[in-house]
């Protein structure tokens, strides 16, 4: 269902081990036994086609699964809820025997006993062996029944599960590189430490003296189906392709699909809020951009897989945020648009007023789904610290309402008056997702470092933007992000790359200091 | 994409043949050796619980099948038909593994030697069983190889497929058994035979004759959304569950999707022909009640499968023709209502009326999809000399134009201008379909047949469809047919236990006979 989980997959034909008719026409029965023996010994080259073929197949088979989740949350007839169920069960059990094949372990020693680079393979091939190296390591590791406990007792088969893949490393990392592939805790400690030192005084500071913006005047009635017209109409103008996907409307938005060639958005709609439907929509349509952006040249194979999900979650929020000055002039030039679809929009108010009216810090902030760009990383900040802490085994579970509470109070100024609206707020604990609310906030991060760069890269950027032309941000985007894929084994390689620096937390503090005191009259 | 390829599938979980925590916690490792062997002979319940677990799961990968069949008629973006190739390549090669697994043939083979009724096997199990091994057998017959040439050389690579399944049965029995068990050449040659020697003499009466009615009066222009509002109302009348499927507009209408809990039916409308989509709707709303109305206490095991594409049309076309007086009822029930979503209608045509215009016979009859009651079955027994004479290695392809011209000529008194309206007209042998075009025509006469056999036991049924009341009608045919699915080892069969005597054309020819004369005035 996230976007994350959508993998490549290309014209894979079923396996067939057996030699051709052709080839055994040509066979001689007559070669020696050297001959045969040296037949026998398939070449690098061999090796790794034989590979790609597998790796295609079970990519082919995640697209389905892509498939069945969209439609799930789209289209489903409620009867088919249990006859659904099956068919995911069915196919994570085909799944799990395709990537776990032993012939794949045996084709990724031959390769990593090989000097790939002097055979040939260049880096994108490298990469794909090196992943695939990496998901089999993981997938094997775990015993097919442990993997059915853990879908039964989430949280401890997950624990269990990472003690596991590698004992050497702690597991909390483990967790994590699940979801933000080579991030560590001792990198996550560094990035949050920084930015709780520079949030919580500036959040305190804004709170103190500042003057909230209004967004009285955008309260309205606002129909939904006009609103889906002018959010489709949004999407296409951001880079979103119809040839490529659909889009749809969902209770949940969210950005799924089969294939970068058939991706799956869904965005919703309130009929008394009309910015959270174009927010959503310009939202998953950057996860969108993300999945079409694929590099079809390696389409099926790991190397092209999300880098992570911090990764994916830049590319959404860029688009959502870019920096302060151009989202103004994107505002300057979707505001005429909200008009047009919705002429009761009073007119005196500017792209200045909507920017304000986005940009409003909550208060309090308690609920983390409906929290600001302010607020926001503490409330991650505080999830990581619990958890990591419970995976180490310091805290224990019956500690978090009270810890949650003091976090809350420390960092956001706040206290829950209920555990529904503290510690069970959101679903990922309960479902054993662990190590998943860090990239929240990496995502953010690196969405500033990345659009500053393209800011440098792209001169004339802010012209394009405000003319609503977007082609040449999603060409680099895709040239620089999407198409490279997992070809990085981090998101601070990535940086490097893309912005000549590792993420860097002072380039996302900045932003906020520069922004938000303008916005709050300090 | 046929209604026929949808089987039914269940909440089966992924296999695991591992003991589960519990069992080895309580197996004692001090057992004997003959307490071991004791425990290691399966019992015949315990083999009949590891095949239905299976098939359940090969069930559940079957459904997701046919979903990717319904996306991709109804909403594939464009660039997405490579990758949607591909996985339904993969899903394909995996179903292919999974129905061929040694496993399920020593658990047949052991089920084969039991005495299953003794064992307390019901006749459902019992029915399991046989399917099973009857799929089984066929499906093993065939070298892999083989089955991937034969996707590549369609006509070729069937034809000598059938001769691996069972080289002691005429080649064409074991095709025409692929699309309705248990039907032969020899039976069908009975068939046919007295309906051509009904249906020729009729026909060249009706034209020489008769006055044909007129349908000029319905030609108009009709909104297509507008037909699709009207439809659904229908659709849901004859007793289609939302809850259970949906209903949607596509190109070519067809009945499909992933299991009887989500059923993906299709239909189609024209600007300029109001009747075209309702009487679509109708036949497929058949197809789909056949569908919703499996036995979901079998769910996902063989016994559960539709018995043939015969009698799956038959469903349709019962309620697309029922008996001529109830028809009547029905178009006394759908005028009104047709006039309320068209109220250009003129008001003087009676439901009489439209039962004429709905049944007006083809001046020529030249293309079988256009045709009509009465020529339609000319058309198939035309192509069933064809097919199986070609099959039988009597003629051959290069003499097929001349004798499609001939027969035309014969039984339809008109010659087509070209082969692409004449033997070109069809996809099924360019698709290696042999032995599936009798079906069609079979489907008629067991709906004329089952729809006599519901007016003897439903008093009252006329009133009922009067009234627009189908729910005692639809009922029926859920116990009757849709529930014993392939219980039965033929339509013979099924029509003995329904109707009392296996089919009967003469049933079907004075259907026609009392209908058509009285319709052209004679």
């Amino acid at each position: 269902m996230l976007a994350c989980s959508l993998r490549a997959a290309a014209r894979a034909a079923p396996l067939n081990r057996a030699p051709t008719l052709a080839k055994r026409l040509t066979a001689s029965p007559r070669r020696t036994m050297a001959a045969a023996a040296a037949a026998a010994a398939p070449s690098v080259k061999q090796d790794y086609d034989a590979l790609c073929k597998k790796l295609k197949e079970v990519s082919a088979l995640s697209g389905i699964n892509g498939l069945l989740g969209w439609d799930e949350m789209v289209q489903l007839p409620p009867n088919a809820v249990n006859a659904r169920a099956a068919q995911k069960a069915a196919l994570a059990g085909v799944l799990h025997e395709k990537q776990t094949e032993a012939e794949i372990g045996q084709l990724l020693q031959r390769l990593q006993a090989a000097n790939l680079e002097a055979e040939g393979l260049n880096e994108f091939e490298r990469a794909t062996v090196r992943e695939a190296a990496r998901d089999y390591r993981k997938l094997t590791a775990v015993p097919k029944e442990l993997a059915q406990r853990e879908a039964e007792l989430e949280s401890q088969g997950y624990q269990a599960w990472a003690r596991l893949v590698d004992p050497s490393r702690p597991v909390y990392d483990i967790l994590l590189d699940d979801y933000e592939k080579g991030v560590t805790a001792a990198r996550l400690d560094e990035i949050f430490g920084q930015v709780k030192a520079g949030l919580v005084p500036l959040l305190a500071d804004l709170r103190a003296r500042g003057k909230a913006p209004s967004d009285a005047w955008l309260k309205g009635d606002y129909d939904t189906k006009k609103q889906a017209e002018l959010c489709h109409k949004i999407a296409v103008a951001l880079g979103f392709s119809l040839d490529s996907g659909r889009l749809d409307v969902s209770v949940h938005p969210f950005t799924g699909g089969a294939h970068p060639t058939d991706v799956r958005m869904t965005t919703r709609f309130k009929q008394e809020d009309l910015t959270e439907g174009i927010t959503g929509a310009i939202h998953e349509t950057g996860h969108a951009l993300y999945e079409q952006g694929r590099n079809l040249e390696y389409d099926g194979l790991p190397v092209n897989q999300a880098l992570g999900m911090g990764v994916h979650e830049s590319q959404s929020l860029l688009w959502e945020r870019m920096g302060s000055s151009e989202m103004l002039l994107l505002l300057s030039y979707l505001l005429p648009l909200m008009r047009k679809h919705f002429p009761q929009l009073p007119k005196e108010q500017t792209p200045e007023d909507l920017y304000a009216a986005l940009n409003i810090i909550k208060e309090p902030s308690m609920i983390r789904v409906e929290s600001d760009e302010v607020t926001y990383p503490l409330h991650i900040i505080l999830r990581y610290e619990l958890e990591k802490a419970l995976v180490e085994g310091s805290i224990e579970v019956k500690d978090l309402p009270r810890l949650w509470n003091e976090k809350m109070k420390e960092y956001l100024g706040c206290e829950p008056e209920s555990d529904a609206r503290g510690v069970l707020q959101d679903v990922h604990w309960s479902a054993g997702l662990f190590g998943y609310f860090p990239t929240y906030s990496l995502g953010a991060m690196y969405a500033t470092q990345i659009f500053k760069a393209a800011e440098k890269e792209l001169p004339g950027l802010a012209d394009d933007i405000a003319a609503g032309k977007f082609e040449r941000l999603k060409g680099w985007l895709n040239e620089k992000i999407h198409k490279v894929g997992s070809l990085p084994t981090s998101g601070d390689e990535l940086m490097v790359a893309v912005t000549g620096a590792p993420l860097q937390p002072q380039v996302f503090l900045d932003y906020l200091k520069d922004k938000y005191p303008a916005l709050y009259q300090l």
